[in-house]
């Protein structure tokens, strides 16, 4: 039998270093703009980032991705263009105070990344009826973000850089890259080596806005319960029983 | 001072081993809904994971996500039967020879599991104009995804198991968890301790659906050319020479 069977492989936690690694990748990962080195990404490298994205979890496994692999230099001109045009507008939507940051800030890196990126969701592939999106319509596209996500933390592993461009009219993108009406874009990607990290999200250090305390976003069983509420807790609807207050509090 | 500036690090790859950890968890993670243990997530563990789910990108460092865990049984109940009427529903579409094979797979392991977490995005957290949101009003959703992801591979780090059950109407669950209108629900995740897992996608091992073959999802430059296409390389727009052709073709 050279068919090896599929089977339960055990659960186990990884070992302490490895896991450590898996943090690292989460909490070194930068939206890269600036920062990418005209060295060219290897081949093998790529597919390695592209293979990490297609083992994205899937609704009922449709696999519904695909990658667009944009080189050409003429190709990245037009989608900076599309780009600029559409920043253009955005600029003017800030009030005066916010508007001279925004404008300093470098929000892409379409022609600096050697390699562009756009991953897309075929709403189509699993036929009408895909097991898991029946009741939500929107689950292929979120399991394409999975993958996007994937490919993100394996290239910090891989030591390239990765910026998600999202400023750009849907109709720009779609006639640059000739996508089709059943198909939706989901992420254009810069990529490339990087030379420096920012050791915290850029927005934050230029002082756009500040990360939020955890703990705030933390709610018990229900919206707006606060898990560090000081309201008495209430009544366990099972045992009719003051409910035990987790150690989350 | 003991404010420490913020300034840019070294992006350096990470070690073979570190490396190896990143793949490992994205290879190894699964879709947990039958071999969940009784064994309580330290809650330690659990601020581990939603931290790392805390840090996942954000358009305009939004972070629009907040994270509602539910423990206590009569709501997983609730949950529970949310999940049966629309599952009931799901069956019925499927063909007959489909929905024998439907009915036997088990798509949620919402009692079992010891902590279930509702992950949402507040649409309305960045104000009405958000940087990066301005032509694409998804894009806040898609950070919340980063988020369910991150999530799910440190937990795979940890040893824990995740599921993420889609089958609900959205006003059930919204009506169970007390959520208001401009907070969309993302995903609802089982999490607790595995023993097992499959050593590939279930809905792969019980025949639901094959693997797709990688290279045919890669595309260069525009929507269905071929990396593997036997084409004629087309000239390239900006020098008018056939283009190179890369080796991932």
């Amino acid at each position: 039998m050279h068919d090896v069977s599929h089977g339960p492989v055990a659960a186990a936690a990884f070992s302490d270093e490895e896991r450590a690694a898996v943090y690292k990748a989460i909490y070194s990962r930068r939206d890269v703009r600036d920062q990418f080195l005209p060295r060219p990404v290897p081949d093998e490298v790529l597919m390695r980032l592209l293979d990490a994205a297609h083992h994205a979890p899937s609704v009922g496994f449709m696999q519904p991705w695909n990658f667009i692999l944009i080189r050409d230099e003429a190709r990245k001109a037009q989608v900076h263009r599309a780009f600029m045009r559409a920043n253009d507008e955005a600029k003017g939507l800030f009030t005066d105070e916010r508007q001279a940051l925004y404008a300093s800030l470098k929000l892409e890196g379409i022609r600096n990344a050697p390699v562009n990126l756009c991953i897309t969701c075929d709403r189509t592939r699993g036929g009408k009826v895909v097991l898991g999106r029946t009741h939500n319509r929107q689950m292929d596209v979120y399991s394409t973000v999975c993958a996007v996500q994937n490919l993100w933390l394996t290239a910090r592993a891989e030591g390239i850089g990765v910026g998600w461009v999202s400023i750009y009219h849907d109709q720009d993108m779609r006639h640059i890259l000739g996508i089709p009406d059943h198909v939706e874009i989901i992420a254009y990607l810069c990529i490339g080596y990087a030379d420096e990290l920012y050791d915290a999200p850029e927005l934050e250090i230029r002082g756009w806005r500040k990360r939020l305390p955890l703990e705030g976003l933390i709610f018990e069983e229900e919206w707006q319960r606060s898990a560090i509420s000081s309201d008495p807790p209430r009544p366990d609807p099972a045992t009719g029983l003051p409910a035990t207050r987790s150690t989350c509090d």
